[in-house]
């Protein structure tokens, strides 16, 4: 959807809202944090995020791709800024028609940066000579498809000098059909609402986001104010000159800074305020959570997971839980489905999962993840991480880049003593027997409705470990399970095709919503990727080296299983007692083998 | 499927089952009253039913179309009988394959009665000479599509002197291909068992199940065992002789028999019986009463309606709430649609709903249904009726040929209230929030689950209270409805196109099950035939009548509403508050105009 439609709907309700502006990292894994930390900030409700761009090489694909991943994965809106001059033709003609064709309908227009070592611009160069060019050609070849964001500079492109041709130029951005006006960072409030009453003046009508950047470092800002020919009061100065050699009180100067200014200009009257987060994510979050900005905006999740704006996954209604904490690999992997599970997935053909697009890694480069998680002598150890993690000790596990979801605070105990016992968890919920769906822990959907889960565990287990518990299931007339280990071994108590239904909501009016399942399929589609990471964590030590061969071995021989405890009117930790004093049971040695499961 | 797999499952089960014979009645209504009494006697759990035969007119057709639509409409396995002889070979040809492609897949081979007025049987005349001629065609055309049935007779068919004889006939008969043996009516239990253990010894291996006929009047009876020549232990003579005039007295001491001798022969190790119902159901339902056999049978509703057995509707699993009373017209009326709605109702094809096959009828005739509702004379006397039918002092209604539902229970005594208030239900239900699915009231489904119900009414209602009621429920957050008058006006605060689960289940290991809606394009097409019931009831009565004159004219002005309290963890009685005080309210004179719904 264009953006320009969520910001005049906001202003219409008189709404706040805010955007946040990224660039394409270099290399793969920065690539790969950038997306998890997208997903994360998603959360604070920004109304849209930029992605910057760079022509040449593979920089321009990936302004691309990470504006329609964000869209398919996060179901947030992009927009995707596109610089015209020092290019060819063809190539802002291809990249257009690929961004249309991927669904992304909102560009930033821009003239683009010198050429490197270039000081003075020189309009003979390409096709396209000004933003504007741009700004026409958009809408001269698709008319209403894109909103067209266009740049304004409150202090000169190029300096002070030049102010007032810019807001000609501005003007003329508009006339050609730009929608809206994101501007060029600034520090001082009052000089640039001056701006904003010039530019209204000079009959431009469209919205202008004022660009916010938190400073974060002193060098760095002080190097790009003298760039970029920034005016910064004085105060700022000398508040920043006793600082600057502590990072960390320049990061908290900078949030007051950025919450001062915000405050100033809501009192103004704006609304809207863009982000420069240079890829970070907490002097961001803070400014928002100290104007209590982010407050209202977690309230409203339509689905448990982040619906996709993707197109082709309108109807999408149901995901299997297992990718809960890999959303993108989820989506990647069923991109090239026809059509997507809408509660009926039990009729859904056989899906073929696509291969994993860049496999299975560890977010962490190895020294920082030998730090983190320790070098495990055995499995004693290994489990001690969990159990770590578990009770908050820990703010990540390769499996998961997060700390433990708030709703499973009050499972938290329980968890952490079954993986001390060796049932390693790496997913989880505690039951819900019909919260409002306005509930802050479990809610989703619409109001006046009431959501329901099933109590599920997730977790890897010796053969051992693993036959003690399928001895306990067997007693159980309400759990229901799959084990399997990394060679395919399955064992299960489930009939084949046969989706388990483990969250729901039922809403006024409405058929009830299932979007969350535990089938056998993706089950197994899921493993294979569940059990890499055990070798990515590997690949963090010496492929000689006693962890490696310890981390290498649980992935070979260890299972992967899940429960589901189908009462969930019984009490939430009711799951947890099919592991009581299970140890006991599990000193029995030979591995259960599919000649068993045959049997069953 | 083929009854014989259910039977020999039963048997390896060692579990008593039984199956209900019926015959084509002579008239339409005889057929439709038929039809409910299969309806009701389903709920005693029949293994199957049987329909009888009769050669000519259109009597051969109403039996396949008895089988087809029990099965189909009622979720019950037919075995349609088939008599080969005075017929000639191709209608014989032609019923087959219409059975087959009805799906109906049991027959019952007789050789069939002698034209009227012969005597003596000619064997020349048709293609088929005796039973087992059919058996053996069916079995060679068919191959092991149909379970051919076939008649035993434990005191010989012409009579004693022929039992060796067809004893014989009986084997060839099985080694024809026969599956079971069904047998004529007795009452000598000691001799039938010695005729079982002669057919045993001549090496009949199939199941035989022996026919039981409750006897219902003397005259009748007598009659019958003489035209059969069918022994009668002298205790019964002496037993009916004293009371023989007294057809209640004969009744209940037909059920005493039968249920005596079904315990002897349960005793002797005999597990399913045949009953003669000759239409009738009181008789059997006592004996299956009185022997605690129908007790268990209850418990076992896969859904809250009765799924049919149809292949073409395998995959449907949700129904509209408004037929509830009327399965077999909604059965009727969507059998010509290529796919039936699997919980995806709202990706369905707007269904086009059939026309009405028979009409709206009264089941009774017009003095009967004058001495139950009386000729009410004005609107007071037409909610008096509604009131005595909720509070149980009138045992149907022109909408409903059954008492008020046990689940309604609860609600009794508004549901009359209401109803004094001018506020006509003909359809509700009291919400369910989480009973167990084995619950002997709101149960449905596998074992282990949890059942739900959003509180229902439907009823017809005067314009002006309805709009006082319209009022009221724009105040409500969780009520949705809709209400629509003979001619389409449409009042309703329901987006187009959302189905609204109005009863689902969550069992283990499953997707959550929603088998009954509320929607909009459902509501619309039965708003006709609720509508028409108005017009039947009013032709009980000389058409220039004043009671004719007055239900023509609700018909015409009235509307039928429905409302849903979305609110299920309310108490039950929630919806009930939207009627409190509303007579108050209701003095207003103008209906409301679609042009005021245009406006909502």
């Amino acid at each position: 959807m264009k953006i320009i439609d969520k910001i005049n709907k906001a202003l219409d309700d008189d709404r706040c809202f805010w955007s946040f502006e990224y660039f394409p990292p270099k290399t793969q894994v920065g690539v790969m944090n950038l997306y998890e930390r997208i997903e994360r900030m998603c959360k604070l409700g920004p109304l849209f995020i930029d992605v910057t761009w760079r022509w040449g090489g593979k920089s321009s694909d990936l302004t691309l791709e990470l504006c329609s991943n964000s869209q398919t994965v996060y179901g947030v809106e992009a927009n995707m800024h596109m610089t015209c001059t020092n290019t060819n033709f063809d190539l802002i003609k291809t990249a257009l028609e690929k961004a249309k064709d991927q669904g992304v309908q909102n560009v930033l227009a821009l003239r683009g940066d010198l050429p490197d070592g270039t000081v003075e611009f020189d309009p003979s160069v390409g096709e396209f000579k000004y933003a504007v060019d741009l700004v026409r050609y958009i809408r001269s070849t698709y008319g209403d498809y894109f909103c067209v964001a266009v740049a304004g500079y409150p202090e000169g492109c190029l300096g002070p000098e030049d102010v007032d041709r810019d807001i000609a130029f501005l003007k003329e951005k508009q006339d050609a059909g730009a929608d809206l006006v994101v501007t060029q960072l600034f520090y001082d409030v009052d000089k640039y609402l001056a701006w904003v009453g010039k530019c209204r003046q000079a009959g431009i009508t469209v919205p202008i986001l004022p660009g916010i950047m938190p400073i974060q470092n002193y060098g760095a800002f002080k190097r790009m104010v003298e760039l970029c020919r920034i005016s910064v009061p004085q105060e700022i100065w000398d508040r920043l000159e006793p600082i600057k050699d502590d990072d960390q009180a320049i990061k908290d100067y900078g949030i007051d800074v950025a919450a001062a200014m915000i405050a100033q200009l809501r009192a103004a009257g704006v609304r809207g305020f863009h982000f420069y987060t240079i890829n970070l994510e907490r002097s961001t979050r803070l400014v928002l959570e100290r104007l209590g900005l982010v407050a209202g905006v977690s309230d409203v999740r339509p689905l448990p997971w982040s619906p996709s704006l993707s197109e082709k996954r309108a109807g999408e209604n149901v995901r299997p839980i297992f990718w809960r904490n890999h959303a993108r690999s989820y989506v990647k992997r069923t991109e090239l489905w026809d059509e997507f599970p809408n509660g009926r997935w039990g009729d859904a053909r056989s899906p073929a999962y696509g291969e994993l697009v860049h496999g299975v890694h560890v977010r962490l480069p190895a020294e920082q993840a030998q730090r983190k998680w320790g070098a495990p002598a055995g499995e004693a150890d290994v489990a001690d991480i969990f159990v770590r993690y578990c009770e908050g000790r820990l703010d990540s596990l390769p499996w998961s880049d997060s700390p433990l979801q708030p709703e499973s605070a009050e499972i938290q105990a329980r968890l952490a003593r079954i993986n001390a016992a060796g049932f390693l968890t790496i997913n989880s919920q505690p039951s819900c027997n019909g919260a409002a769906s306005s509930d802050k822990v479990h809610g989703w959907g619409p109001p006046n409705g009431f959501v329901y889960k099933k109590a599920y565990l997730e977790f890897f287990v010796s053969p051992a470990r693993m036959r003690a518990l399928l001895a306990r299931l067997e007693r159980s007339p309400t759990a229901t399970y799959y084990a399997v280990n990394k060679a395919g071994d399955l064992f299960t108590n489930c009939a084949e095709d046969c989706p388990n239904a483990v969250t729901w909501g039922v809403f006024p009016g409405k058929e009830i919503l299932q979007p969350t399942i535990v089938e056998r399929v993706s089950f197994l589609a899921w493993k294979d990727e569940a059990f890499d990471f055990w070798n990515a964590w590997a690949r963090v030590f010496d492929a000689a080296s006693a962890p490696a061969a310890l981390l290498t071995g649980i992935a070979a021989d260890w299972y992967l299983m899940n429960i589901v405890e189908n009462n969930f009117q019984a009490h939430p930790e009711a799951i947890f007692e099919l592991f009581e004093n299970l140890a006991d049971e599990s000193g029995v040695s030979a591995p259960p083998t599919a000649l068993q499961q045959q049997q069953q």
